[in-house]
């Protein structure tokens, strides 16, 4: 199953897509529909056919975004590490979210680098969860770009500050429910500006996979319904290229994982994007 | 004044402290009564006189809690490192936060460390903002501990899941407005372990102060009343001493900033402290 946020005639849903369209969730956005208890899953009734869709970033209002960095191998190779022996982690907060068309705002004056990610959707509260309940706490995957302002991630030892610029982090278009796709097996993820092809690997080579990093993040803090864990991205990002080589206003990112959607945004590099 | 968040009697509420005791403000905590625009003046309307009072961590659910390392010039020093140019920040999310008086339980088997700190307490919006704007939106001050696991801090480059542990950071006892106290003209901060003192400085030493990190955090995210910024401890941590030295099972932590107040939390150190 997939589902969503949606706009629709002047308000905003969480929905479900269907063979016949997106039904209402009772629920304004997905982040709430999970914190209220809703389930991804056939339980609950449909609501009518909503017309006149616009689909939004799934998960608006996440209490927690945790992210991996270095967890492709190749990726890994090409920052000139070793393969790692725990997940490196950061944080950023829900104001980086924006959908899956949405322009990426940024100052003009700033090195800007792709990141396709999968993300995963945490389903079920976990604290010091094993792996086999870690997996089973998976409400959905999706699909992220952890867009970088690389100049400022490392002016200093941590990356916080290059990952957390607002509305900088396409999210969507839908959760696709775990029966569906199985990131284990192998799904194909992709990134492309302005069409080439600058990402491509497969999610089955994924050092720590989303069972061990919800399973590790678990150990000290609780994940709750609706948090959103990205995975890492695979090798070809723009900083490690020689030369190297960033985003340009107008440039346009689509990041896309098989199976699961398609996010397509354009770059937007203005002065005018700080804005109090 | 001095604000703050209490229990009494089966509840919480804000509340401000008056000559005669606390008094109630209209909202179940200090959170809350920012986010729904109160200001910490005497705008409000006093409530009853309350009894039984409980002193809880002043905020206790912040959108943001971004933290600043490496900013008294001696602590960095102790590090090994030069005087930064811009500050190095890192996040950590409300779970982590507990009041003045609670234990911290944290496994038996980590490096836990104290890192006494400032705290500024942002009561306006920030997105963008200069250095006078930042300085005007600074609602309080409070007292916090970024106590650290440091095994965890140090497994991987970033600090995150060293510093982001359920109930690790304790806060408060009170938001100290403006008014009554300038840490820029150098308010005495300390850490005693079991009544020795393992921190002193001033914070008039600090190498970026509040209104430098709130001006430079808006530039990339925006701020929001009852967010939170932990300013960076001075020197004397555990890790860098030679031997090095943890906290054990049942140390008591008394983290104090002159004018502001005194927190005293027990170091409970158990297998029992993660769960699910």
């Amino acid at each position: 199953m997939q589902f969503g946020t949606v706009a629709t005639r002047g308000t905003t849903t969480a929905a479900v897509r269907t063979p016949d369209g997106w039904r209402a969730l009772p629920a304004p956005d997905l982040s709430a529909y999970l914190a209220a208890g809703g389930r991804l899953d056939a339980s609950t009734p449909l609501g009518d056919l909503l017309e006149d869709v616009e689909v939004l970033a799934p998960l608006p209002h996440p209490g927690k975004v945790v992210c991996c960095g270095l967890n492709y191998a190749e990726h890994i190779r090409e920052t000139g590490r070793e393969l790692p022996t725990h997940p490196t982690l950061f944080a950023k907060y829900a104001d980086s979210l924006v959908g899956p068309g949405d322009d990426i705002c940024l100052p003009a004056d700033v090195d800007v680098d792709w990141e396709a990610e999968l993300a995963v959707v945490v389903g079920a509260p976990l604290r010091g969860a094993d792996r086999a309940t870690a997996a089973a706490a998976i409400a959905g995957w999706t699909v992220a770009n952890d867009v970088s302002v690389r100049d400022w991630q490392y002016r200093t030892l941590q990356w916080f500050q290059g990952k957390a610029w607002d509305r900088s982090t396409p999210t969507g278009p839908v959760v696709v429910t775990p029966d569906e796709v199985d990131p284990a097996a192998g799904l194909t993820i992709t990134c492309r500006v302005d069409g080439e092809e600058v990402q491509r690997d497969s999610t089955k080579t994924l050092v720590f996979d989303a069972p061990d990093l919800l399973a590790y993040i678990s150990t000290f803090t609780v994940l709750r319904p609706g948090d959103l864990v990205l995975t890492g991205t695979p090798g070809g990002v723009g900083t490690a290229r020689d030369p190297q080589r960033f985003l340009a206003d107008g440039e346009v990112l689509e990041t896309e994982v098989e199976g699961i959607g398609l996010l397509r945004n354009t770059i937007r590099l203005t002065d005018d994007s700080v804005q109090t």
